[in-house]
């Protein structure tokens, strides 16, 4: 190693699941949703002016952070957005958890946290999930230096309710709790309301999952005007302009269009809760989801070669190799098309 | 305070140049292009397959970073990208800057990098410029944690020669030299091509400027391959999935056309030496401008003064109340006609 490189921040990063692409694929392994964005995007699209591309955007996002506060009927104070729920996320670990104590969230989770806990160098311990894979809200009652999970948890895609929610906030008044709700549209409970109730709480969301909109990359979190205030001087202090003018402009379709919205909500919901009954028949266990997937298992398929055999036919889902769950695979819910293409394969599988 | 506001890392963030909207104003304050980017855009935006945007992005951003590798004849393991070249600078600062000794800077210089040392915790000396605004090589061969510098420097437009810079990177192997090029295209000479001669430098460059895109958000950088791994290492342990659909796009197109490209930075580097003539006629002194835009003083009138004159007629430039520069503005070199209205608005200033 060269003595330049010893300066280096070292890191192992977050691996994101493939981006195959195959003309004839079923890509059930990232959480995206089956359906185009609003028909509005399109038209979004075509009256964007190239010419306005010259200018910087508005470095607030005003224009999106208004629309957001608008739709859930919250000040603009009370709104941030970043590049994804990721950048959201990674700048509120920079920002909120610089205690030296160790932040807590579960064993079972989305695997960015622990890459943002190191990347920043912020220690942290995981907190186990019960064998159902339920949050254990006790465990997040002793003291620590934050706390985070998503609400429904990733990927098992478990809810927790509400009110055990609203104990670990109100159990932890010196630290910030940040509720990840990437998939809360898929007929979780969002913690919203309570940012009104507690100073402490971050609720982030995001376009990627049911506004079909991954391609865009905008995130969005909800918190009181100081915890608000205190991410936006962190984002203006790493990088003054993130939004770009066609996620402002593109953004605004998406919420724009509430019918079309509620509609591929509801059709994505209702065609998993047909997957969980068929695949149940077919002896898959899971536990119950709320969000655009299943996290399953099955008592004589070894799950990595099932990802295996899948991924011959084309079909993508993704698997873990990780302690507790290296014999699960999470299948996010397709188009109906796409969900009986799966199910047929898996009916003649090990046939 | 309340006690969760303790462990709130506290900054105070950069302040970009106000983003005014007025229909007639003449916007010279923010270093954008007066030119739109190249017509192909156009035809990259109607294209645009809103459908796709439900899926995520390459991670990599490869077709954008081999487009710009093939440009500029480099491998794609040694071009990064990011979402303008500060979201580049900053993933640069929290990658290369560890050492726990100080980086050093101009005093005079992009005010964005002690806010990222800030921001990052990172100890940092500012090396004075000389009274030319020229930045002393000698400065920057003394023990250090790490050193940047744009070429040519912002706001005072003024080049290093390319020998002096190789003399910074040659004589600090052990750190890593960051040379912020946003404003090379406007005559400047790259440092570039010593990428395959020195391991330890990393060379920033940005859509925003010369390629008429700050709305876009395209930020790039050239190293050896080690150092572009580091940083993409960081990248994807902050964000995997930073550079949006459009973004990669539309960013294709400002690469394709290279005669719409040379044109216009021809069109802004001839007004910028006309715009010398017609200020120094004037009474108004600056030093060599390299870039797409003028720091000028004037021995009669204060800064601070004109500055708030030009605003009344919608003439926006940039003030910045620091040391050494409080009777400086910064100009932005717009189109002929803009500069027109300028001239003729200071011609009878104070008559």
């Amino acid at each position: 190693m060269k003595s330049w490189e010893e300066n280096v921040r070292k890191v192992i990063p977050y691996t994101p699941g493939e981006q195959p692409d195959f003309p004839d694929m079923i890509k059930l392994n990232t959480n995206e949703n089956p359906y185009p964005p609003a028909p509005g995007t399109l038209e979004k699209i075509r009256n964007m002016n190239p010419e306005q591309l010259r200018l910087y955007p508005a470095p607030g996002a005003d224009s999106l952070v208004n629309a957001l506060a608008g739709y859930y009927h919250l000040k603009k104070e009370e709104v941030f957005v970043g590049v994804g729920s990721d950048d959201v996320l990674a700048m509120a670990f920079l920002t909120f958890f610089q205690s030296g104590k160790p932040i807590l969230f579960p064993d079972i989770t989305y695997s960015f946290y622990d890459v943002w806990a190191d990347l920043f160098r912020i220690p942290y311990e995981c907190q186990p999930l019960d064998e159902q894979f339920c949050i254990r809200k006790e465990d997040y009652l002793k003291e620590n230096g934050g706390i985070i999970f998503p609400n429904p948890n990733a990927p098992t895609g478990v809810e927790m309710p509400l009110a055990d929610i609203e104990e670990i906030i109100s159990g932890n008044p010196d630290v910030v709790v940040i509720v990840d709700e990437a998939y809360i549209d898929f007929g979780g409970t969002s913690a919203r309301e309570l940012i009104h109730k507690y100073e402490n709480l971050l609720v982030v969301q995001t376009f990627s999952k049911s506004r079909s909109m991954a391609g865009m990359r905008i995130g969005y979190a909800f918190g009181c005007p100081r915890i608000i205030k205190y991410l936006n001087d962190v984002k203006y202090s790493f990088n003054s302009y993130t939004m770009n003018r066609p996620s402002l402009e593109i953004g605004l379709a998406a919420l724009e269009d509430e019918e079309y919205f509620q509609e591929t909500r509801q059709k994505i919901m209702h065609t998993r809760e047909r997957m969980k009954k068929e695949l149940a028949e077919l002896g898959f266990r899971f536990a119950d989801s709320k969000t655009n997937f299943l996290f399953v298992t099955h008592p004589e398929y070894d799950a990595k070669e099932l990802f295996e055999a899948l991924k011959e036919k084309h079909i993508f889902v993704r698997y873990f190799k990780k302690p507790r769950i290296d014999q699960y695979l999470r299948i996010t819910i397709g188009t109906d098309e796409e969900m009986d293409t799966l199910l047929s394969f898996l009916r003649s599988y090990k046939k």
